[in-house]
């Protein structure tokens, strides 16, 4: 088990009245305990809490009238991920899919599948399936773009990274997703808080689905996935925006962290995490 | 009531073992029921029926080795779908909406929100709210393109078709979903059997979320919304394609038929409907 | 006969033997007179000056070895520009157009009049033609975007700016440019320095061809079109980038100015100007 | 010297007043002798000849009333390529390269340079320089792509193809352009006849600067470079379109033809020839 204890401050100038959509708690899950949790605003608002799908997925609804708007979450994760050999992890067939796993085969907004189903498919589908091709995926997403923030917008899609090939977090995942359905293998995009980021911030992964479970990978290498507290996950970063605005709010100030007490992560060797 | 019969028959060529996901049955709703349905193979195979959400969408799935595939499907549709006097239909705040109605207000893969917000919220963000704002967009995408059957294909988005100016039903839903997000309005894809489509292929129109419920929209005009039997909805055509394969098969041959045996149905002075 | 002094002051770094070619030096043309021009360099350095095409168009080619790069250019121009009664100046017939003139209808990098013809006569096929019609289209960009600097970037396109409704000089000259293309107008780019810039930049306007000879329009309003000193035209900026870079260059420092020491221009009422 | 008959045949119902400019023409280069030429319409019109550029492209302008318009051109072209031994062709150094070739550097409309210049870099940037780069550039847009009538339009462009990894002539030119220029080597679009095409219709094919002269490529092996009549050259296809209309034509019947009355040309081990 590892505890991380996670939180993350916001401030908004709100100029006129609205609504503020948050998609930054910790979900509930079989691998994943939340203890000590609060969120909190001054001025003092009425907070919303909604339960998004069968997943754990949370969101905070907030009615906001003008007003200098201080939010502050925190709370402790114990995490307890299925840890697995990755020799032994086969693809599953699309006969043997759960039908709300079929979706994550669909493309979506920042994930092309459809476009760049040709390109995944000459790249990586003669492969060995299973476990390694997801891996061989993450790692040739790892090599083939720079980490360079600032090269990217939130209107930035796979196709657009393939081309360019320079992005963060939410780009190198939605290439990773958008390859593996484009060979066949179902994958999501996962927001979360990620111990030891540098700099901190909200941290984008991605899962595959194999052998009747859900697989985390990080192809950006840059925080271990055995350090992640999960927030959402959905299709692709659309989904799970941190925060979404009907109305009028500047962001002044965002603050993010995940400290871990006890344990040292490594993002050497990571293993074969199942979380979900 | 409307009694529609409809069905489809479609033949494959099959060259290797292959997994075929139709979505091509009518869907279960309190406003559509469903008679005398059967879906048969030739030669006779397993087909699995799987239920999709929440909302009545279904999904057959097959497991097909290498044949001359065909398949037949019939159903006979009684459609009540609610009529209510549209003037009196407001937009909903997002405040109040669902936490799965929110879903449908994010950019999906062929309705970029996202890019169109700006365009959406000067061309239509100060016109009066309620379903009369959502007509209005319905009209604008009706006025602007040119209905011209092979002038898109299936990865052309919203945001394509703003600027070319041309495209078919699928399309014409796809830019007034994107439009009506854009000012804040969740819409959704709908596809369907339409009575009287000229040539008769499947139909896909669009539902927008106002005071509550989802209202059905036909931007194209090309046939009454008062005859559609509905087999699926999702973000976008993405998630309703009749059939997807993993595999390699060939459609040698499609047809799709919807009849109203006694009503006669208007696309003239289509009243507001609601029907899911 | 307006004189306008201009210049800029570029700082680089070079890490690598590298060559750069600079679009810089004021153009020599009928309707301006380049005196006391000069172009220095620290450390001192071969620079060849390159005559590009028949219209006046230069470039400044250097090969520069490791260093901290300093170049200095000034010049003033004397600018008598040919002012008419724009009701009088009507389109040319494509019958009529020189054959150089042609190659301005053709779709360019940022300029996709391909893409954007349909829009283009949609919006503005059924106008009065003539200079009427260009000013017409000018004003349509200014009131549809937004001057938000740092919403584009150097690869973004008319198609881009007409979808996001933002951008910057050169966006606002692209779409310009493509939508006069789109309804049979040729039309092109024009690099240069403008009086009383804020904040002081290099300056992208557009010229249209009309009546027999090239007029000069700037869709921004941001500057006068009397005191534009014109560097050089080409299809869109990828024709007239200030600097191009063959090796590693990292630009440290730019200053642009432009100063007419006696007049007093203004953006108001801008008459109709023919400057090549 | 080999001889080619070269042709074509044009039909357009022409609905109202027309301009028509037509590129199908041969070019009179110091390598292809043009004889016995001939273009003639029924009705007979007045059809203008046009010079365009220094490089021998012609451009043929009529004016026509609503009629059945045929156009019919022959000729017979002696080409007198240069051939070289392969190997001994090094890269041009920018320094040296003529003004007028710096052009072929800039991205263009289908040929996305800036875009792609980073995965041309990555790919391409590590090769022996030479007449070598450019013929491995050929080669892997050879194998990466697959030939597929229809599967592009007349607005596809070098990162579309990329990414899609189909296309025709017209498609795989662009493609080897853009990755040329994105390493650095000047690259500009061939438009002519092509000796045993099949289908027969025009070809596209592509350039590149090395060593002081423009060699020619032919990315899709589908036909002889030896057999290529040259009708005119652009920065990519957006200059040599066969026909540009102002007005309303369509097209009713195309045929064009190209024979080698006494040679057999092969595609196989094509030389490196010098044509313009």
């Amino acid at each position: 088990m590892t505890q991380i204890d996670i939180g993350c401050s916001l401030v908004y100038d709100i100029k006129r009245p609205t609504v503020l959509l948050l998609k930054i708690a910790a979900s509930w899950t079989q691998h994943q305990i939340v203890n000590n949790e609060s969120l909190t605003s001054s001025p003092v608002l009425n907070i919303e809490t909604c339960q998004i799908g069968p997943d754990g997925n949370r969101l905070h609804r907030l009615v906001v009238d003008p007003c200098r708007l201080t939010l502050n979450y925190q709370a402790s994760a114990e995490l307890t991920p299925g840890i697995e050999r990755t020799g032994d992890i086969r693809e599953s067939l699309p006969a043997e899919m759960p039908p709300d796993v079929l979706t994550y085969m669909n493309p979506s907004r920042y994930c092309e599948s459809d476009l760049l189903g040709r390109f995944a498919f000459e790249e990586f589908g003669h492969l060995s399936q299973g476990y390694v091709r997801v891996q061989t995926i993450c790692d040739w997403v790892h090599d083939h773009l720079e980490y360079t923030p600032g090269s990217t917008n939130s209107m930035t899609t796979a196709s657009d990274v393939l081309l360019q090939r320079t992005g963060v977090c939410r780009d190198y995942s939605h290439l990773a997703i958008t390859l593996c359905r484009g060979v066949g293998i179902p994958a999501r995009y996962i927001s979360g808080y990620a111990v030891d980021l540098e700099p901190p911030d909200y941290h984008g992964v991605m899962e595959a689905w194999l052998d009747g479970q859900w697989y985390l990978f990080d192809p950006t290498r840059i925080a271990s996935t055995l350090g992640l507290v999960r927030i959402g996950m959905g299709r692709d970063a659309a989904d799970v925006a941190f925060a979404t605005i009907t109305g009028t709010a500047t962001l002044i100030e965002k603050k993010v962290w995940a400290r871990s007490p006890n344990d040292q992560l490594s993002t050497a060797n990571n293993p074969a995490v199942s979380t979900a």
